[in-house]
């Protein structure tokens, strides 16, 4: 087996090939076989067009060769439209010829259930052996702008005018990514390489991503995906764009069971759940967007790299309207409107009409523009404010002379300033060419409406804090199919031997006595213990609650001993069979709030931390934030930051603010434990954690832990589970 | 005082004058007195237009005169762009010239504070004693479409070409609304009546929007507010929109705090609380967006007419990746994507190619198209389907003849069936002219992207239902002036008196014994009552619990007696000037969830009731509803569902269902206390509010109720308040 071709410079080829043939070319340029040899010659693409098929000796002028071996010329790339049953041949072939890249038009493989999956590792092994790398199958191809490489079919295969840009962009699904680019592309926004990657058979959206994070012409990346196989790769390659400072926005098709249900029959993908994906993105400085408008605003105002300090926003109006829209929208996305500084209130009473308003955002009103050094002043004075970190001006739909001169304006005061300015502003074009053609030369962003502006100032801060606070994004480690699959049995642990777990992981657990469950030794107990919470601790019982084998406020040593002998009956009766590991006799907490914690096993992710605030607010309100296990102290601040009862732990309600700290450092320990106890570690639950006043830390009452048998089988008993020192410390 | 002009076909010469009078006419048409010069020439005005200013004889060749009064012919509008000091005297001028409208471009008035709030009053007494009706002032202006009455200035004076439409809109910024217009109309949506409303000082919104539901040729109505005068009046326009199948779409500017400081710099309006306005439009069937693509996607499917029965909606997609982001937006506004009929899933399967997929949303793939009958067919197999309410297709850039192929079968589809169809598709318009124009004329709505067809397809939805549920608004009545001012001062009542008010109106109350404060008869208790809640009732004491007059949970009348000394005591110390009305004896009701009722008197709309579940609902998550009083039992049902804990009332965490019912009936009866009593009471709170489980009713276990102290210098004590016979009964 030969070498395979990784990342890097080594896929250049691939977007900028020598020769590119059609293998299934038709005579018929308007079907699949034939568009691409139409789009690649309307484009203008440099390089030699190879039409493949023994039935034709010329297409549109072309020579056709009846198969790849017969080209006498240097060939990167072949393009595939051939039945799926002949792809495995071609690509042995394509092998031979030196063709180092396929794009698979081709479908009948995975996407169509058992018989194309078998067909699809079949195509699979013979590139491998080929040494060629594919892009699909089941794809509708790519386009790199700068080389006019139209590989493509369907509509946008007649958009050969496209001008090159510095976004680049990968999507699930060719029909909607496509529209996406030829929508943007109206809206201004000009692309590098878009690829629809089909199956994702062989290249990966995480390998592409990465490649555009080292390829110098992609500035932006764009990616819409439905699933991904492996979540770890996408992580990696999304920290990857973040630490090169490239924004990597994102949309997720299937965030609803609706969606997800129609994806899974669409990719073949198992989307998992969009709660873990939006952790990841989160974990990752990933920019979500859900509609067209926001990817194509996203992009104009992330391209031009400046990037404000904070999140306090100005805006200058010519209508009160668009200040009040945009205020609205900025606040909503989480910006704040800046306060103006006395001198900066001052400054703007000197160039704004009486009948304006000199607050935040400010009425300039159109009159400014009678004087431009008037509205030239209220920049300047805006921009030097020390409390605004970035300035939208909204200029409704000026026209004309006044357009013209505001840009130029707007234009010199960016010039004189290093936080960012964006542009909020509809006047039809032919209104006012010259001055959309000044701002654009000069890189300004210029959004439709104020609520858009908004928005995208929004997005502006949201990349910029992420760039400032990225983490070590530990999640990033491994591969999801390392996190083992689904293992053929289980068992649980009981309650003394889940608590050793969690405490050989250093999180912190109730004080405990445990006590032998056939001679409790009860009067060695001291008086201080009491009250207490008595449990019998079994592997066999998983809800101790419903079957009685809790009791609490027990405050005298008859009282447990009475208790005890009730409980040990009824569980006798009830579950006869069940192993009784110990009596656990614990403290009782109540100065602590309950909250709960649980790992559970992502298709897409792997170990995934869980956590939510107990009663109400877990079983009401949903109220429960997801983080790729393992994870750093920011990431399980954020997790707390996310709560919508976070409140609760700041100490509402007359009582003190809890222990955010210790309970932030335990929920990387309870990553760490998941990460490190990977594909042993089916389930866990904390249920409670009590978290204390501050200063007093948290203590897990009661844990629910399933392990995979062939942990057992190795002989390892819960005692001797040693951590993954690499992820532990530190 | 002549007879105001007031609605209906009054106002029509102000949109279809018979001549316009441009007072402050200047030479040059660039300038405010200017611009409608040009305007009305350039758009085609039929009717004669006359320049008023002293200072010239013609202006752009039209004779010039120097005052309205020689105006020689007919004349039903003056736009007025003068000095405003001079306002008043040209209304009085126009009144006796016989001009019935002016649209006042003037600023200086209510908007600059102070003195300009005088010349307001003075230029209204004119114009009422004159009989002229006013736009404005301090407004942009207004366009009629149909008869080309541009009387406005700004970017939109350029805007000469518009067609006329069925989309007649009111907004409180000029700037925005007209650039609203402006984009609009780029994006097909054609106007009729469009007003930049300003001060308001005359012609308010209401006015205007009841005009627009009397005129026959306005389908859709669009408003912009930041706030209203006389919340009452606006909701009696909109539940007449709403009673004439109008859809009222509708953008409240000022929904953030940093928004609504904005908003009161602007046009002068105290905005009051978003929460009220939103209750508000909830109660008249309002259709709220919150940007430009939404105004105009909502107005394109509300404007053919065509309902869909319910909530249940089909996709038909060509790209996977459409339908999933269509099911996506649909799910999270509220639809739910459609289970097929097996039925219609075998006729699918029949024209569908196996490589596509027949669930909803169903990819039927570009392949469909090459035997058109096909698509047909599956456009007739989900429109027959009796789980389909409303059908979109997606045919994401689709170009040319299939483009145009497609075209015919949806406008044949739907020709068909009386379920509405939406189209999301992006072909460049130069690709696809045909298929767009057949589209156009067949009334299909064409939105842009899948997204915003799943939005428009639930605007759409949402507006069905308001048509078929609509309750009778009772809210519509009367105006917020008449709810009373702000009282120069007010009083308490005690708990006793308090818990009789509510009864009177019919709200349940815990069983209580008032026993006398000085001799207290506890041996006359019954032994059935134990245990109690004892109580001081005061009409001094408002929080009870802080004070220490509250005891729960006393078991014998030993306890009571003890118990009622300390606190006496307590009281007696703490505040020695309470007057102690009587002793409580109240029944603990412990199968109850505690929920709070409150009344607010909103500064725009008068007495609204606001409810929440207790606890963490309201004082961690501010989990509370709003709807302006009085309304019905639909209106009450609606508070409760939207509640984010409302699953609470259902009875989960192991609990009974709650008595639902009778919690609803209870808000109902609290808004006609609220509204009978408006002006007399100023505050009102039931806290807490025990809603039992399912046939056990609630009970009020306290209220606190605060007067206005001119009901009680009218002799009248709480007992003998006697509600509203028109609201309490029915």
């Amino acid at each position: 087996m030969k070498q395979m071709n990784q990342g890097g410079k080594r896929m250049d080829a691939l977007f900028d090939p020598r020769g590119i043939a059609i293998v299934g070319a038709t005579e018929d340029l308007s079907r699949i076989g034939g568009q691409p040899i139409r789009a690649l010659r309307a484009a203008g693409y440099a390089g030699a067009i190879y039409p493949v098929n023994p039935k034709y000796t010329t297409i549109d002028g072309l020579v056709c060769h009846d198969s790849v071996l017969n080209i006498d010329g240097d060939c990167d790339l072949a393009i595939i439209a051939v039945a799926a049953k002949h792809t495995p041949r071609v690509m042995r072939e394509c092998g031979r010829k030196g063709i180092r890249f396929a794009v698979m038009f081709s479908s009948g493989f995975r996407e169509t259930g058992d018989g194309g999956d078998t067909l699809e590792q079949a195509l699979l092994s013979a590139a491998r052996e080929a040494g060629v790398r594919i892009i699909g199958p089941n794809c509708q191809g790519m386009i790199s702008v700068p080389s006019r490489n139209y590989s493509v079919f369907g509509a946008i295969a007649a958009d050969v005018d496209l001008e090159p840009g510095g976004v680049s962009m990968v999507f699930q699904s060719g029909g909607f990514g496509f529209a996406v680019m030829s929508l943007c592309d109206s809206m201004g926004i000009r692309f590098r390489h878009c690829v629809s990657i089909g199956n994702e058979a062989d290249i990966s959206t995480p390998e592409l991503i990465d490649y555009f994070v080292d390829d110098p012409g992609t500035r932006v990346i764009f990616v819409y995906i439905e699933g991904v196989s492996d979540g770890r790769a996408f992580m990696r390659a999304a920290q990857r764009a973040r630490a090169a400072g490239k924004p990597l926005i994102l949309w997720k098709g299937g965030k609803t069971e609706a969606g997800q249900k129609a994806a899974a029959s669409h990719t073949a993908n198992m989307t998992g759940s969009y709660d873990v994906y939006r952790a990841a993105f989160r974990q990752t400085g990933v920019l979500e967007v859900d509609s067209v408008d926001d990817i194509a605003d996203s992009i104009k105002v992330l391209a031009r790299g400046l990037l404000p300090a904070g999140n306090r926003v100005a805006a200058l109006a010519i209508s009160g309207g668009s200040g009040i829209v945009f205020a609205d929208t900025a606040v909503a996305q989480g910006l704040e409107v800046a306060a103006f500084s006395v001198q900066t209130t001052a400054r703007l009473r000197q160039v704004i009409p009486v009948f304006g308003s000199v607050g935040n955002p400010a009425d300039i009103t159109a009159d400014i523009f009678n004087d431009i050094s008037r509205f030239a002043g209220a920049l300047d004075a805006v921009l030097d404010d020390e409390n605004v970190d970035q300035l939208a001006i909204l200029l409704a739909s000026l026209p004309g002379r006044l357009a013209l001169e505001s840009a130029k304006a707007i234009v010199a005061a960016q010039a004189r300033s290093n936080k960012p300015v964006i542009v909020a502003w509809s006047a039809r074009r032919d209104r006012a060419a010259d001055a959309y053609a000044l701002l654009e030369s000069a890189g300004i962003p210029v959004l439709a409406t104020p609520e858009r502006g908004g928005r995208a100032a929004a997005t502006l801060h949201r990349f910029a804090r992420h760039q400032q606070t990225a983490p070590a994004a530990q999640a990033c480690q491994g591969s999801t199919r390392d996190a083992g699959g689904t293992p053929s049995s289980v068992h649980a642990l009981s309650e003394i031997d889940g608590k050793r777990l969690l405490q050989a992981h250093g999180i912190s657990v109730t004080t405990d006595h445990v006590l032998d469950p056939e001679a409790p030794a009860i009067d060695a107990l001291d008086d201080a213990v009491f009250p207490v919470v008595v449990k019998l601790s079994s592997p066999d019982i998983a809800h101790k609650t419903e079957m009685g084998a809790v009791a609490v406020g027990i405050r005298t040593r008859e009282q447990l001993r009475t208790t005890l002998q009730t409980m040990r009956a009824r569980v006798r009766s009830a579950a006869p069979e069940a192993r009784i590991d110990g009596v656990i006799v614990s403290e009782m907490i109540d100065d602590g709030v309950e909250t709960l914690i649980g790992v559970i096993n992502d298709s897409a992710f792997g170990p995934v931390v869980a956590f939510g605030l107990g009663g109400i607010f877990t079983e009401i309100l949903k109220d429960v934030t997801f983080r790729v296990a393992p994870f750093e102290l920011a990431d399980a601040e954020e997790m707390l930051a996310e709560l919508r009862g976070q409140a609760i732990l700041d100490g509402s309600r007359g009582k003190p603010p809890l222990d955010r700290q210790a309970l932030a450092e335990t929920l990387v320990k309870v990553s760490r434990l998941a990460w490190s106890m990977r594909g042993q570690l089916r389930e866990l639950d904390i249920n409670p954690l009590f978290v204390r006043p501050r200063g007093k830390g948290v203590a897990a009452a009661d844990s629910l832990v399933v392990l995979a048998d062939g942990a057992q089988a190795a002989g390892q008993s819960v005692g001797i589970f040693q951590c993954d020192p690499s992820t532990v410390d530190g």
